[in-house]
């Protein structure tokens, strides 16, 4: 099995150097070719989907996942919207980074490159073949889709789609692939030779599970401990509203609200907040500072700091500052997004400032952390980790870069003390 | 032990936190506070060296690590130049990034931010301490710095230079920390929660060794196998010359060629090559269709593809045109740098665009990719990985980013369809 694999993995590979070298115009074209692909083959994609959902159905799976693996017309569109979408973006490799002339005559230029090939392991849902192998198409890189089984007869319709739309353009097919069953995925983790990054979509034990058993890079985040800090100089109204808005707009989100810290002085101004909580049907888990001021609370214990709670339920602990607040989200926090509210400009610098996380927010909810909402087009996933890529990832994320000199002749041993001087004359700098 | 390490640890991180919030101004004093106390301290520096040095002789270390181990008068000097040099550049934090208005008053930015901590294994050179802490300074890094048993009376006070330097300019000194042993460097090597990247100065050995014993991303070359393609409208000349600067200039340096690949039409006009190669005392290894136009040669092996000599000896593979070449340089090559020779500048064009090395060149030696060729000026080492940092890696390389959003209590449930829009209106792209 796991020599099957190696031989998929190496095919992936090679037609990806080709995909990564051929013009950005060809790469459009198969975006197009995939849009149309998902219209013409819509009734066979459906098709699979029911069998898939017959499937599941009769093995009880969960409701959940149940609507995650359920595919229909309308979602089917917003797929071709955002395969149209990504055609339509400026080709993200055609850009010079920078240029140097080293010397008369020695051009040196840094330029966009594919990361090279990308393991994607998902769970359920099969709109994620389409969205990540429109993503790869796009940057050039060479994918190896592992889906849930539930989504089996889906993903290798949609899968043939990929392949299919590459060839449309002139391009090799192998650049796309579909693994199935745990052990093919266990055997391409072990490819650290032949896959550059691993990205997993799903939960966060997912992801930890795959950061455990591989030694090739990770991209993606394992949890979502946001903080929201409300402090002394905070308009009541506003920061009733993004703390409901932070954990209510999307409770099981990672970018969702899970601990509000306020500042001492803030709490008898918190009547807005806790009526507002209230409202929302939000529990509040309070420590015996902020409990007095929101007696429906329950109390607030330290299993509750640094707490995902992915549901309506949110920790409200008080800080006697904006600095005890700054320690507060780097001793509990994930560093995916905390934000301030303040009217107060010097304490948001500070915070802004201060706060080692992704994303760091001033009036504004949690929520944005987000590539749609950042308008990076097409979101890769939401970074944790501080190597290569850092909170909303966009098609950015899965390019790397190359380094090209072109010369006369020239060799290093002409330069030095007494001889020729590099000139490092910047025409571009990133 | 473990628990020590991961305090020393500790306390680098939370220093690090303050010197990567500081003003880019102070971390510009520390390197000058830096820059003299290398002249203020220098006998007290140049005597822990002797001691070093007399423990080495007394225990027989061999004459190139003596020779690494060894500092004086005008070794410090370079030092002292590097390290103002980089107080004299721009900081690197300071720059904006990448502007998005989301919507009215809604601004997102995204900045530079250190990588974190730093953990630095480098073999006996402590010259490394110097270039990699006054990096670290600049980039407002942390870094935990483990160099060489050999060299431990050198590194300590060079570590409290670095400390010193940072107290002067009314920064905690604790961001910089030296360990010593093998059991602190394996125990620090556990600490992915501390730690974010992994930098060994030293022996692709030395790297491979701490990419398997480690989960925190390792950033440097394990191999430089740099191939040189003579194509058939190559100018003899000038292939000559650059095999030979690329083979001899430093033959055990990581960017040193380490193979022809010749085409086989260049071959009657190779007389030029064979003669620069003996007058310059290389060794040639040729395959059957490259021997009878090196007759000194001995006869090349499977084993000398993708080998890596470090010395004076030089493989040469026929091929028949600049497709098996680049297939070649991607079978056996170690992706670092490789170059093509060529008067055809449409060869030239293919082989630019197709080899997916980190540097690729077209009439240029191997040996320019460096970061002080490239301009980058102080090089925190060269990357054959290609997440993070890809070539010859500068200050740029121990950088990664944060999103900063101000708004005025925006929430992200006010966006949405029949509700309001994103402008998404760039002011500024990387």
């Amino acid at each position: 099995m796991s020599l099957e694999v190696r031989a998929v993995a190496k095919g992936v590979r090679n037609a990806q150097r080709r995909l990564g070298a051929a013009g950005g115009s060809k790469r459009t074209e198969a975006l197009h070719s995939l849009s149309r692909l998902l219209s013409a083959r819509e009734d066979e994609i459906l098709e699979a989907n029911r069998g898939d959902l017959d499937a599941a159905r009769a093995s009880a799976l969960a409701a959940p996942l149940m609507a995650r693996l359920a595919l229909d017309a309308h979602k089917l569109e917003n797929l071709r919207e955002g395969v149209l979408s990504l055609a339509r973006r400026p080709d993200p490799m055609a850009e010079v980074l920078r240029e140097t002339e080293l010397d008369e005559g020695l051009i040196l230029r840094q330029v966009p490159s594919p990361l090279g090939v990308l393991l994607v392991i998902f769970e359920s849902r099969p709109d994620a073949v389409v969205q990540i192998g429109a993503l790869a198409i796009r940057s050039g890189n060479g994918v190896l889709l592992k889906g849930g089984r539930e989504a089996g007869r889906t993903n290798r319709v949609l899968v043939e789609c990929l392949r299919e739309s590459l060839a449309d353009a002139g391009l090799d097919p192998n650049a796309v692939a579909g693994l199935e069953g745990r052990e093919d995925a266990a055997a391409a983790l072990d490819l650290h030779d032949l896959v550059d990054v691993v990205i997993p979509r799903g939960s966060g034990e997912l992801l930890e599970t795959i950061r455990r058993s591989t030694r090739i890079p990770v991209l993606g985040h394992s949890e979502g401990v946001c903080h929201l800090y409300i402090d002394e100089k905070a308009d009541p109204e506003m920061a009733a509203r993004l703390a409901v808005d932070g954990k209510c707009d999307y409770p099981s989100a990672c970018n969702a609200t899970e601990a509000l810290l306020i500042h001492r002085e803030f709490l008898p101004r918190a009547g807005a907040l806790m009526t507002a909580l209230a409202e929302a049907g939000v529990e509040p888990r309070a420590d015996q500072f902020c409990k007095p001021c929101f007696p429906d609370s329950i109390l607030a214990t330290e299993a509750d700091r640094g707490r995902e709670y992915g549901d309506k339920i949110l920790a409200l602990f008080a800080v006697t500052d904006v600095w005890e607040a700054i320690e507060m989200i780097h001793r509990h926090g994930s560093g995916h997004t905390d934000a301030i509210v303040t009217e107060n400009p010097d304490t948001a610098t500070i915070f802004l400032r201060e706060v080692d996380s992704a994303s760091v927010f001033h009036n504004a909810s949690t929520r944005f952390a987000d590539g749609y909402r950042f308008g990076l087009g097409a979101e890769v996933g939401i970074s944790t980790g501080r190597i290569h890529a850092r909170g909303p990832v966009g098609v950015e994320g899965l390019l790397t870069t190359r380094w090209i000199l072109r010369g006369r002749g020239q060799c290093a041993g002409d330069y030095g003390p007494g001889k020729r001087s590099f000139t490092h004359r910047s025409r571009k700098t990133t």
